[in-house]
C-alpha cells in the first residue's frame, strides 16, 4: 500500500484536476461569476472530504471516474457553504484559507451567486448520464447529497448554529449543531465513496459508523484549533467563534476535555471499523489525520 | 378537455398540495429556516412553471406522481432564486408577491439559508428513488435541471444582469440575458414534463422551440408590466428596473415594439407546436396566459 502521505498528495492532486476540469473556464460568460467559482474551489483546502470518498471508494474497489465526481460534488457543496458562510450576513469573514474571502475579492453579489451556482454544479456533475453502470444506485447517492446539503443537514446545521450566538448550549446541543453542519457532509462523503463500488452492507455499516465519529471530531479540532491558533496559522480569522460569543466544544468543555473528547471519538470511528479489519486502513490513516491537523 | 381555466385551477392546487407536503414542516428543527423555507415557497404566484411541466407532460402521457415532483423541483428552483434575488446585495427589494420578501420576513441570513436549503430540496424531490420507471431518464432530468439552475443558466443569466447595470444593451445582449436568467428554467420545465412520459423525439423538439419563445414572451411581458404598473397591481416594487438604471426590453424598444416582440414570440411558439396538431391545445392556451397576464 501507497505511503499515507503520497496517496494524500496523489488524492489531493487529482481532486484538484477534477474539480478544475469541472468549473466551468474562466474566459466562459458570465466571465466574473465563473472567475469567483473556480477562485472559491481551487488552490486550497486539505480536501478532507474528498480523501474520504477516496478512501471509503477503495474499500469497495470503486470506479476512478465515479469516485472523481463524487469527490468533486461534495468538494463543491463544501466550497458554496464556505462562500455563503463568510458573508457579511453570516459570519462577515474577510479571510479564508489565507486569502480574502470570495466577496472580499469580488463583491457580495457575485459571492452570492457564486455560492448557488457551485451547489448546482454539484449535482449537474454527479448526474452526469453513465457515471456508474447502475442508475438506481447513481439516484440513491444524489438524494444522499442533496439530503445533506439540505435543511435537515447542512444548511440546517448553519440555521442552528445562527440561532445558537449569545445562547448557553449544552454540549448535546451543540453536538446536534455539528452533527448537521459539519457532519451530514463527511458522512455523505464517506457514504458516496462507498456507493461508487460493490454494493456491501457490511462495509456501508462500518464506514457509516466511521464518518459519524469523525464528523464530530473534526468539528471539536476545529473549535480547539480556533481557540489557540492565530489567523495566519490558520488561514482564516482565529478567535472569531469566541468573539462572536458562539458556543463551542472549547467553551463549553474548556480545552483539556475538548481535547480528550477529540481523541474518544477518534477510537469510536477506528472501532467501527473493526469488522473490516486490514482492508480500512486507509481510513484509519485518515482519522488520524483529521485528528492530527495541528495538535 | 376541461375549461383552461379550470385546469389552470387543479394544476395550481396540486402544485401547492405537493409543495406542502415536500417542505419540511414548520415545527421541525430548525424551526425559523423551514418558517422561512415555507414562507417564500407557499400561498402565491401564479406557478407557471408547474403549468407548463404539466401542460408538455400530459403531451406525453406523463405519470402524474412524477409530474407533480418534477413541478415542485422546478417551483423550488425558481422560489429560491426570487429569495436570493431580493437580498439587499442584489436587487435591495421589499416586497414579493405582496408580501414583505423572505429577508424582510424574518431576515438576512435566514433567508440566505433558506434559498440555499430549497435549491438543496429541488435535488431530493427529483432524486426520489423510483420516481420514474426508467433511472437513467430520471437522471438525465437532474442533469437538466441542474444546468438550468446553474451558472450557465439561471445564476449566470443573474450574473449577467448583475453586469449590465449602468450599461447601454443592445437587443440581442438583452436577450442573452434573459434566455439564462429565466429562460433557461421555463425551457426546463416544459422538457422536464415532456420527460416524465413516453419518449418521443417529435414532442420534445416541438415543446423545445415553443418553451425558447414562451421564456422569452415571459420576460419580454414582465418588462412591460414592470414599466407600467404599480406596485400594488404587481405584487412587487414596480418600476425598479428603469430606477436601478437596469436595460429593460420597454428601455431598449419603448412599450410599442416590446408590446409588439411579445406578440411575436407568441406567434413562433405556436408554430413550434403546429407538429403536433390538436394534441398541443393546452400549450397554445398557456401562452395565451402567459402573455395576457395583464394585458
Amino acid at each position: 500500500m501507497t505511503d499515507f502521505n503520497d496517496w494524500v498528495r496523489v488524492i489531493q492532486a487529482r481532486t484538484e484536476a477534477a474539480l478544475t476540469h469541472c468549473l466551468p473556464e474562466a474566459h466562459i460568460v458570465p466571465t466574473r461569476l465563473h472567475q469567483a467559482m473556480r477562485y472559491a474551489v481551487l488552490g486550497g483546502g486539505k480536501r478532507v472530504r474528498a480523501l474520504l470518498v477516496h478512501a471509503a471508494g477503495d474499500l469497495c474497489a470503486g470506479d476512478p471516474v465515479a469516485l472523481d465526481a463524487a469527490a468533486c460534488a461534495v468538494e463543491l457543496i463544501h466550497a458554496y457553504s464556505l462562500v455563503h458562510d463568510d458573508l457579511p450576513c453570516m459570519d462577515d469573514d474577510d479571510l479564508r484559507r489565507g486569502k480574502p474571502s470570495c466577496h472580499r475579492q469580488f463583491d457580495e453579489a457575485t459571492a452570492l451567486l457564486a455560492g448557488d451556482a457551485l451547489q448546482s454544479l454539484a449535482f449537474e456533475v454527479l448526474s452526469q448520464p453513465g457515471l456508474l453502470p447502475d442508475a438506481d444506485r447513481q439516484l440513491s447517492m444524489l438524494h444522499m447529497l442533496a439530503q445533506a446539503a439540505g435543511s435537515r443537514g447542512m444548511a440546517g446545521g448553519q440555521a442552528i448554529d445562527l440561532e445558537s450566538i449569545g445562547h448557553e448550549l449544552t454540549q448535546t446541543e451543540l453536538e446536534q449543531m455539528h452533527i448537521h453542519k459539519t457532519g451530514a457532509l463527511i458522512r455523505a462523503a464517506a457514504l458516496l465513496g462507498a456507493h461508487c463500488g460493490r454494493e456491501d452492507a457490511e462495509v456501508v455499516r462500518a464506514v457509516d459508523g466511521y464518518a459519524r465519529n469523525i464528523g464530530l471530531a473534526f468539528q471539536v479540532v476545529d473549535d480547539i484549533l480556533d481557540g489557540e491558533s492565530d489567523s495566519s496559522t490558520l488561514g482564516k480569522t482565529a478567535g472569531k467563534d469566541a468573539a462572536q460569543n458562539k458556543p463551542t466544544y472549547v467553551t463549553i468543555l474548556g480545552l483539556a476535555r475538548a481535547r480528550q473528547l477529540a481523541l474518544e471519538l477518534h477510537d469510536n470511528a477506528l472501532a467501527a471499523l473493526r469488522p473490516l479489519g486490514a482492508r480500512a486502513q486507509r481510513l484509519e490513516q485518515l482519522a488520524a489525520f483529521v485528528l492530527q491537523r495541528r495538535f
